[in-house]
């Protein structure tokens, strides 16, 4: 019989992450994949959780298993309220909306903040899950410059900055390029941003991974009225649960709550209380140090393994946290034509085109160093840096007959 | 400090929905609450959900935690296929998509089939979180005509569906009326929708409610290549998880994932996970009959209630299933003003005006008779009957002198 679908214009420019469809391929046991953003699960407290589970089975099944408010569940507010309660600021619980993960909160804010045609300000890389989900409300890109340090604050002069509906910044450990913006930088951003009437989102699901455990003060405590932040458990408990929040200024909240609210009803009740329980006696204390060590091992092996097995002209930085390892091959590279290559020889990693909003380099790529297991980084490290090598010297043949 | 917020015109269009905020007031423990549409928490399988949590922290803790495909758990897209293969139509796991909670099948379709404009066919009236959800997208609502018997199939003439995206049914059981479409209408819907090139969206969470058993094919099972489906198992298991799901073309499912992942990546793998042990052995048809008959009992004293309490002038439907009864009151009597006496002396229910996407009828409200235990029922519905009795004869001595 016959089908009738007409599809919307936005839907039309939608596209499947680039990520993903690549994580397909990559999902044959038979793959050492780079490719991933998936947290390592030797991480994930099981034990923890099961008892949490019991403890909900035991003491509010009925209400876990029931439809809950849209906001979230108080006592989880309350608890993320009072943990970004710190550097001199106070979050309150109306403040806070749980989310069914950040991505939920990427979707939320493109809803209740872009028209057709806005301009939003984006990192040059940038998160490429929120550039999907910024895109299906049709906004105007605009690139911020960066360098290794993040967003070059002295490039964000009034004509860059007049009439954006937001700026989205990613300050700590930086999906794709693993980079951090230093003290300095984060004021001034906070400062220009507020003068100039621009919004600031600011998301943040990697800051808890500092391997020194230092971190530094969030966009969000430096002024909670002209900053949106967005958190996660993802990477601290564990991304199955899908679980996120959002901390805007309540005339923003309000808004996001009535979005949420058609797009869900609400966040999972039954996981909302898991987690809470989780949480408590200061469990996130005990456990992101195990994650931090592990993750600043892995990124060792693999920072040795680029010594050792990548060529001279390309670059790549050294992460202070968080999951990813950024790297630029010379120009000339395109990082899509050697995935090809590294898939049949069974190394993965992603090509770095897809994380540019605006004039993508495709002479870049990202490796994620804590999926694959410490034993195995070195192989698919040697691997990977003989394809690298060969295309440094082809391409350097080009260039020269050219 | 400053703060700098500009909201898009989607979401300054965007209200919370009247019952959400009724739902507020009506948590304090004194009121009798007619209002909610939430599911008996006596009918919630506890046991079998701790067993089925236990299981797959036992056998699968990892995976359960960790992220997942946007589609969903493999094994229980093969379950929800194999459940809708019935009625000589086979449907395929490639045709699923799980979703957190059918409000989010709503806002997917809403993303991904309507733009600025586009005419919607909804029932008079329909669900209001069906609205809520399409209205971010700002669509033209076409109203359909309806009696007793859902929708009026003979009305449904070329002119009224020329162009339409979509036409959005609930045929049995309807959020708010409780209402069923009988057979002959629903294979008459599909057969004028298909020739006149229009996609029909069925909404399903209430069609294993059925009280003698009994039920009417699906419009999806009437051709399956031009009706998308849309299941729950919020009114059968338990609403808290949020797991619902889709069931469309795999030519419009595609676009639905790529909509989904940008929503949110992937419904929560653990919840998945629990549901598909839960649902193991035939569970739910255990299960179902034991809500059924509780639904039943509840939904015959109300009726038993409406007819001692309620005056001759008010009308109302009776269910053979579903969560609903729907009353129509004489022309002039404005429900939205009877719910502050109601509550005032500690009775709720919803009003029927924002159900109607075009020309609300302010005499209409909707009474749940599933939330509220059964010796609550009697007394809430004395009170309320007493102030109808008021309200119509206060109305009819204003009709007589005007």
């Amino acid at each position: 019989m016959t089908t009738h679908i007409t599809i919307s214009k936005r839907a039309q420019a939608l596209t499947s992450s680039a990520i993903r469809e690549i994580l397909k391929v990559t999902e044959r046991p038979e793959v050492i994949s780079f490719a991933g953003g998936l947290p390592s699960p030797a991480t994930f407290p099981i034990e923890r959780m099961k008892q949490a589970t019991d403890k909900v089975f035991a003491e509010c099944p009925h209400a876990a298993l029931q439809y809950g408010p849209t906001e979230g569940f108080t006592p989880l507010r309350e608890w993320i309220a009072a943990r970004h309660s710190k550097n001199g600021v106070t979050i309150r619980p109306s403040q806070v909306l749980v989310v069914t993960g950040s991505q939920q909160a990427l979707d939320l804010l493109g809803k209740v903040l872009i028209d057709e045609g806005s301009k939003v300000l984006v990192e040059t890389p940038s998160y490429l899950g929120a550039l999907q989900a910024y895109s299906l409300f049709q906004p105007a890109f605009s690139a911020m410059e960066t360098d290794e340090q993040g967003i070059v604050t002295d490039a964000l002069t009034p004509e860059k900055l007049a009439g954006a509906r937001f700026m989205y910044c990613l300050p700590n450990f930086q999906n794709p390029t693993g980079r951090r913006m230093p003290l300095e930088r984060r004021q001034e951003l906070v400062r220009k941003a507020t003068e100039a009437g621009v919004l600031v989102v600011e998301d943040d699901p990697y800051g808890e991974l500092s391997y020194q455990g230092e971190q530094l003060p969030s966009l969000l405590s430096m002024n909670p009225d002209n900053v949106v932040y967005m958190g996660s458990f993802s990477k601290v408990l564990a991304p199955g649960l899908r679980l996120g929040y959002i901390i805007a200024p309540e005339a923003l909240l309000g808004k996001l709550v009535q979005a949420k609210q058609a797009a869900d009803l609400h966040t999972p009740s039954f996981s909302q209380r898991i987690v809470y329980e989780a949480l408590q006696d200061n469990f996130l204390d005990q456990h992101i140090p195990k994650i931090r060590e592990l993750y600043s091992q892995q990124c060792n092996l693999m920072l040795d393994a680029l010594d050792k097995y990548f060529p001279a002209q390309a670059k790549w930085n050294r992460p202070a946290g968080g999951m990813f390892i950024w790297v630029t091959l010379p120009a000339g590279i395109d990082t899509g034509v050697l995935l090809q290559q590294a898939i049949e020889q069974h190394v993965a990693f992603v090509p770095g085109a897809p994380f540019y909003a605006t004039a993508p380099q495709t002479n870049t790529l990202r490796l994620s160093f804590v999926t694959v297991p410490a034993e195995k980084i070195e192989s698919g490290m040697k691997t990977l840096g003989a394809l690298v090598t060969a295309a440094v010297a082809a391409n350097s043949a080009e260039t020269t007959t050219a």
